[in-house]
């Protein structure tokens, strides 16, 4: 069966088949971020994020709200996390590089939740120290885009559930078990762990509001496959006299095979921030792309940029509008060749692989400076 | 409907009904304990603590096997507690009283777990304050009765979180949703906090065998309704390489009202340790007796001890051997009339509360001693 053909499966835990964007936000019942919403985003920002330009940020809730409050001198939190269960590949770190610009065009604290309670009761073969180990490599990536430590908390759940606790019983009490079958399809056989824990993914959502003692926006920018989790936390919300937490929902950056997510389970179609140069340039050099059967017929055809999972790549993350407009055109009209693409595609991942692997070295000494500590902010 | 007639149910939160105490330990599947580990324990401790000998203590799971672990020169912990949702009434003293008892004769460290935030969880009308501050209440009386700060841990589960979720997350992969529904009686409409909380209770029952790094062995002394927390504790102890915890089950100490165990839900007929000697007082004088109609035909009949909740105090916890031994003599002789031992057992009372209320109110000196602290111990 070609990937084309498979069937949409977006939770959070699985990302599969093709994914037709417009069909989740319809079934989600999420907002597209408008032409207007953009205009009124780029009033703060001065230049409007090629992130939010490619619409790889595409939907929303409450962002209009969220930016209506920031107009009225509302400062906004910023949440996101990620769920350490292996190394990171360079596809995680697109929601993460667009936070950062928010964090640097609205002056936004970010809460970032490691939630390597999550991975553990997900993952039978897991040990507690495996995710707690992932937890702290991939918060190494995290501190290597640049976030500021005066205005950025790490939440590792295992070591902060002293602080998280009270605030996740106070959620929990509004979730039943209908409620969390009915949105994450729990079973009979779910460990009890999972069944609690959407009220400790809910809890960053309200913690600035908690800790400051009123009310203080939230917005998560994150992958549209989390979204059930903060509809559950938004149906909380007003029961505990919170803000229902905005969102900005990002598109999966595919792999480098035919179709899907970048997915660390499939290790040889995804580029990780810890490969080597000479390894992920081997990754490129294998990966799927929309030529044609050979030189000749592409020469004469032109192949398909919207099926390449290297054009996929330039799109992205590497290449500035001019370019991107460029080898697409080129693309379509026959007029470069899949080899080189692939080459110009390497050369940058290697560069960034450099860069960003000399920088995540660097962000060893500077761990305990982003640790979330309730007692300091 | 007279109370005798009532079906028997024994939950962990709910107890009513006329008590069968042979049905309990065959529907439990727990052990009764015999003449021969009743002789084994006084080999330990000198004397047989009048609990024991009265059968207020009667069952047990693994009891011999933790003597025979002791024999051979390996120490036990006891672990017990309360769920913090009111005044402690003088019934809950009884459970108390006694593992003081096993620590002194067994120089045993005792885990006290305050379950705040389980009682948070299943009342609606709590706010999260409520059960804490009953939490602090308690403790004093626990802490009154005696127990040596150096041996006896308290844990206040919304203060301890930091170290006890660990250890819960490990225990609570093991228990299922199926699990809890068909041990506690949860449904669809069970909160997820309360769905989890199993976990949590499991955790004092390995903790010095976690802090220490090997097992060490746990017995719980607690009334019998607590027992479906420890049928699903012990399933997963072998699965994380824990000794099950043994047990040794206490009956409900009778309310002062007709039938029933005494329940801060019914405070007329509850004698809570804070109550002035006065409002004892009236509460003991209109307490329900095994007495007859008139003092005419109860010299000429004798009365029932056996139903009256005057003679189950002074059984329970304020006579000795041969007090009770006369009294219930002279009760079944009409030699002695309702308020007569109603005057005896108010005297008594008074005499401890008056006692109790010195000790509880020097406790808040020493509260903070008592607190778990895993770093200290």
């Amino acid at each position: 069966m070609s990937a084309n053909n498979e069937e949409m499966v977006v939770t959070p835990w699985e990302v599969s088949g093709k994914i037709d964007y417009d069909k989740l936000v319809r079934e989600f019942g999420t907002q597209p971020i408008t032409p207007e919403l953009l205009e009124r985003i780029q009033k703060h920002t001065g230049t409007l994020h090629p992130q939010l330009q490619r619409r790889i940020f595409f939907s929303h809730r409450d962002l209009d709200w969220i930016l209506q409050r920031y107009e009225a001198g509302e400062k906004f939190v910023l949440y996101t996390g990620r769920g350490p269960s292996g190394p990171v590949h360079i596809g995680h770190l697109v929601p993460w590089i667009f936070t950062k610009y928010l964090q640097d065009k609205f002056d936004a604290k970010l809460y970032f939740q490691m939630t390597d309670d999550e991975k553990f009761l997900y993952h039978d073969e897991f040990s507690l120290d495996e995710p707690q180990k992932w937890a702290y490599e991939n918060a190494l990536d995290l501190i290597a885009l640049g976030f500021d430590p005066k205005k950025t908390r790490i939440i590792m759940d295992t070591k902060s559930m002293g602080t998280l606790y009270n605030l996740a019983i106070r959620i929990a009490k509004h979730m039943t078990f209908s409620t969390v079958r009915a949105v994450f399809g729990f079973q009979d056989s779910t460990n009890i762990g999972m069944l609690f824990y959407p009220a400790i993914q809910a809890v960053p959502a309200f913690l600035e509001s908690e800790l400051e003692g009123h009310n203080v926006p939230c917005l998560i920018p994150a992958a549209i496959d989390q979204d059930p989790y903060w509809r559950v936390t938004r149906d909380v919300a007003p029961k505990l006299g919170f803000y229902k937490p905005a969102q900005i929902h990002c598109r999966f950056v595919p792999g480098l095979g035919r179709g899907g997510k970048m997915s660390a389970s499939m290790p040889e179609t995804s580029i990780f921030t810890v490969d080597s140069p000479e390894v992920a340039a081997k990754k490129v050099m294998g990966a799927f792309t929309g030529g044609r059967a050979t030189i000749e017929e592409q020469k004469r055809l032109g192949a398909n940029p919207d099926i390449c999972s290297v054009f996929a790549y330039d799109y992205f993350l590497f290449m500035d509008d001019k370019e991107i407009e460029d080898l697409r055109f080129n693309c379509l009209a026959g007029n470069i060749m899949c080899g080189e693409c692939k080459q110009v595609l390497t050369e940058r991942v290697k560069k960034f692989l450099v860069e960003h692997q000399e920088k995540r070295e660097k962000a060893k000494d500077h761990f305990e400076e982003f640790l979330f500590n309730p007692k300091d902010i």
